[in-house]
This record gives structure tokens, sequence and C-alpha cells, in this order.
């Protein structure tokens, strides 16, 4: 899998990559994120990869000075539970608190996946479980001031709201997918199920309008996924129950001209180099280098997103916006 | 399909089907009802079926009587492509009150799946859908108070609320899939994609409260729909764009014990006979007949539902529950 699809970071038009850290097993080491990275760069030499932790009780300060030193970019939290690989995911932030300040002395990020664990007798779902975990952004802007926060792939617009009336300390990403989909789409079709869930049209609306007003807190996150197609369809297991389908859409190999796309159908095409680079790139530190420009056009003849992605050994994804076709292309 | 699911309704333990009329095409006139009717008793002759015509613009007052003098019990209202098969449905009720003054008159019942059209102008989506339906539920309660009206398949606690607060006239249905599913267990699965869709856990906990109450104006409907598992599964036109998965949840083999098996889950297994029978023949108007007496029993040996069912010439349906263990089973 990522013999086929760590190309396409390059290929959708991305220099730069923020890679998270939820494989299995987890990255929860300097050293098993280092060597994620070597391969990384080994099949894909031309693109830049920024790597992270996966926050977990190895995750010692000690750990995040190492980590820092060896220059790691980020951690990633996840609450235990709530999407692909999160198994080991955290429950209680307190215990954290050494950490945070360690990460905060260094220079390095935190990203939150958004979302509190389900419950039924709080009447907590997935509807709702990224609303309920804004009390939490809100602690840790307030104790953590100095500590970069990005809120990962926000959906609803009270995350907008939250991210908005928090310092700059405090981003969020917004994926090319959650501008696209809502719950009507997303419920009758396994490639658009991700997490979180996409919501209602008013929540689309907020994250287009947050793009649409320049707001430089909000930057492009892809959380490109990819699935083998067979985890995406519904299948039984040998004691005869029903599996889950995996969460996660995939938009890699076409990113940039998706969003390019997304963005003039609602009015944001003069933000597309704020959104995809430019606010990301200074919230991170990492100014372009000389030759990392882009241009777009649009296609002389239709471009149309594949409908398959075939990779080695019968690996096969289907992307996001499968067989749709795209208003523009990379010239370079 | 129809070879294959029409004995389940007997086999569930089921004596009286109320038969929807979303076919392809829909039931718009008496003699296809009648038609119908004929080919279920052909294949279940131990069955009886209740019958309904679709609204739908062919469905004139003269209709009425003529649908009334040949029993037909009811007529259904889709509005326009909310499930399956509803791209005939309605879009406004005003034209239809000559329909329903004679279904008054004539003692028909009006069936009402309970949504409106998604609109993202207005934030309409299949979230909220259900609860904007309940002010044209409560006009049509208000303006034919001699209407037998049943809101199908409820979904949420505003429903509940909703009919609990109109006349005796006015009833609902819960399905059997509603008391078990939540936005949890349905985004990452097909086979428990449902229109309306199930929602969250405060919501489940309404109608299973409806049940435990003992409100006779709540009852099984069980909205059993089979989809070939084709339907169900991801799949990509000529074009390479995605298909949509069916919706609907089929739980006919075993409709009664899996009620027993839900009921008891949650404290309401004494409510089973008023929940699964009496109310809605009360409301029906169908008394049970001699012989109709059900008996359940613990089984002695584990039943599972199957992982799922096999119809002639390839015909293939996942049930909802597929591979669960069943708690009770059918003793007659």
């Amino acid at each position: 899998m990522s013999e086929l699809v760590t190309p396409h970071v390059a290929q959708g038009g991305i220099r730069t990559a923020y890679i998270m850290p939820n494989l299995v097993p987890p990255l929860t080491k300097t050293e098993a994120v280092l060597a994620y990275k070597k391969d990384l760069e080994r099949i894909a030499p031309n693109t830049e990869f920024l790597m992270t932790l996966y926050l977990h009780p190895e995750v010692t300060p000690e750990e995040i000075r190492k980590a820092a030193k060896a220059g790691v970019s980020g951690v990633k939290s996840y609450p235990r539970g709530v999407t692909t690989n999160s198994s080991s995911g955290i429950e209680d932030y307190g215990v954290y608190y050494p950490v945070f300040k360690a990460m905060e002395e260094e220079g390095m990020v935190l990203n939150l996946h958004g979302e509190v664990p389900s419950d039924d007798e709080k009447n907590i779902s997935i509807l709702n479980a990224e609303k309920h975990f804004l009390e939490h952004l809100r602690k840790l802007a307030a104790d953590f001031p100095n500590l970069r926060i990005v809120l990962e792939h926000v959906t609803t617009s009270e995350a907008v709201e939250c991210v908005k009336s928090l310092p700059a300390n405090v981003s969020a990403t917004i994926t090319a997918h959650h501008l696209w989909l809502t719950i009507d789409t997303v419920a009758p079709q396994p490639h658009h199920f991700c997490k979180p869930l996409a919501k209602e049209p008013k929540d689309r609306k907020a994250l287009q309008d947050a793009i649409k007003s320049g707001n430089p807190k909000f930057f492009l996150g892809s959380d490109s996924a990819p699935h083998p197609s067979a985890s995406k369809a519904p299948s039984i297991s040998s004691s005869g129950e029903l599996h889950a389908c995996a969460a996660g859409c995939y938009t890699s190999p076409y990113l940039v001209p998706l969003v390019a796309t997304l963005l003039e159908s609602f009015g944001a095409l003069d933000q597309l180099a704020g959104y995809v680079s430019e606010h990301g790139r200074a919230f991170y530190k990492v100014p372009a280098k000389a030759g990392d420009e882009l241009t777009l056009r649009r296609p002389a003849t239709a471009v149309k997103v594949p409908a398959r992605l075939d990779g080695a050994e019968g690996i096969e994804v289907v992307p996001f916006w499968a067989g749709k076709e795209l208003g523009w292309e990379i010239v370079n």
C-alpha cells in the first residue's frame, strides 16, 4: 500500500506532507518514526515528510526531547477507539500535561483528533463527538498558551466557531472531502464514510465559509486515507457477523486539482494558495522553497478521477470522487 | 425475491402483514393492488395481507371508493425521493385533501413516510428530515380528525413526543431494527443503512420508552425490506461513479423472536403482545382470530440469525442481525 500511495502525494501537487502515526503498531518511539520516514523517503524522494509521534504512555517528556532533536514535528492524539487504529488512544489529557509542557518548550505541534468516544448513557454519538471534544480543546489552549495546537479535520460549525475564538496558537485543518460531503451522501456510501463523519449542510457551509474568509487559522489537512476496497464493502466474519467498513476517504493523487474545483464551486478560488499552502506553512514554520510553486490550468480535455487505483499484489483503492470530473489540472 | 421473502412473514411469527405499495411501477390502481395481493396469497396462502395504494395523482377520491370497496386498507404517502422507489412521491399534501376526505369517509388508513426531502439551503438533511415532517403530521391530524393516520417507522424523540400529543386517530410504528441501531452502527455498515436513518442514543431510548410505557399508539411496523446483497455493497457505474447503497433492513424470517430478544434487553418483554399484535390490531380494527396465538420459548440450543438467505437465480439477502444470537424461538 505504501508503494502505491506515497508517490501520490507529489502527484496531487503537494510538496510537504504531515505524516500520521496511526500505524499498527502505533508509532510511539522516535526510532520507529525515523524508520518510517526513511521508508517514505525511499519511495518518494522528492516529497518532504514532517513526522509525528502517537500520543501514548510510552511518549514521555524525555521521548519528546529526543524526538524534537531528531526533527519530529508533532504529536498526534487519538481518543481511544474513535477512528482507524486508535485502540491505543488516550482517555485523559491530565496525565499528559508533562508531555505537553515539554512539547511547548521544544516547539512541537499537538495534533488532535477532536472526537470523544461514543457513550450511549451520555447520548454521545459520532454525530456530536466533535462538539463534546471542544471543551478539551478550550482547556488545553488555556493551559498551554505557547503550545501550537491543530484541531484536525473539523466537521462542525461549532468547531469552526471555537477555533476562531481561541488565540493564534490554535488552528484547524479542513479536508477536501468535508467540503463536499454531508450526511446524506455519507450514509448510503461506505467510500464516503470517514471519521469524523460529515454532518449537516450548515456544517459544510461553515467549513466553506471559514476558507472563504481567508482566516489563516484554517488550512488544508487532507486526512487522505487509502483503504483496500474490500475493507470498504460489507463482509461477514467466520462467526457470521457483519464487519464494519473502514473509515477514510482517499484524495492524494489529485488533491490540489480537487481542492481548486471545490473552492471554485463555492466562490473561494482566490483562497487556494492560502488554504492549501501559505496558512499551514506559516503555522508550521516551514516556508516554501524556491521551485515549490505549482501552476494549475483548466484541462483541455475532461479529466476524471479514476474509478480505482491498482497497486501490487491485488491492492485496489477506490478514490474519493471516483468517476467525477475535475475542473483543474496541474501543469508542472 | 417475492418467492424467497413472502413465506418469511409467517416464519417470523406474523399472521397479518400490512403491504407497502412502493413497487416499480408504484401501485396506484386498485387492480394492480389486487393482482399483487393475489400473487402474495399464492406464495403464502396462510398469511393475511392488508393492502395499500401509493399516494399519487392517479389516486383520486373515486379510486379511493373503489379501493375501499375492494378491501384495500390504506394509502401510503412517500415524500418525493426520500426512500426506496419514492421518485413518484408527493410534494404537497394540499392537493390530496379530497382524497383524504374520501379516505376518512371510507375508513381507510393513511400511512406516512414521515420525512421531508433534503434541502441544503434550508439545512434539511436525513438527520432532521423527520423532525421537519412533524408540522405536516400535526396539520393533517388537525384537518382530518376522523382519519386514522400512522406515522411509520419513527426514529426520533421529537416524533414520539408529537404522536403522544396528538389524538387517538394518530399512531406510530416502530421497527425492530430501530430499537437496536444508532448512527454509530449505521454509518460504517450498509446493511444497517435504512430510511429514516437511525439516529442518536437518546432517540433510540425514546422509541424503547414508548414501547415500555405500553401506550397503544405505538406498535410494530417491521419496515422489513429485502435487498439483494449486491445492492448493499459499493459499486461503480459504467461512467466510473459510485452507486449509493440501497436503504432497508430485513427482519421478516425471525421478526417476533428478534423483537422479544430486543424488548427483553431493555426491560419491556411484558409489552410484547401489545407492541407486536394488540395495539396494531386495535388501531386497524383487525381482531385476532382463533388459532392466531403464538408461543415463544428460550431455545434449548443457540439460535443464530443466518449470515445470508439464498433464493432462486442467485438472489442473496443478508438479514439484519446476521450471525447474532436470538434469545427466543417460536414454538408453534
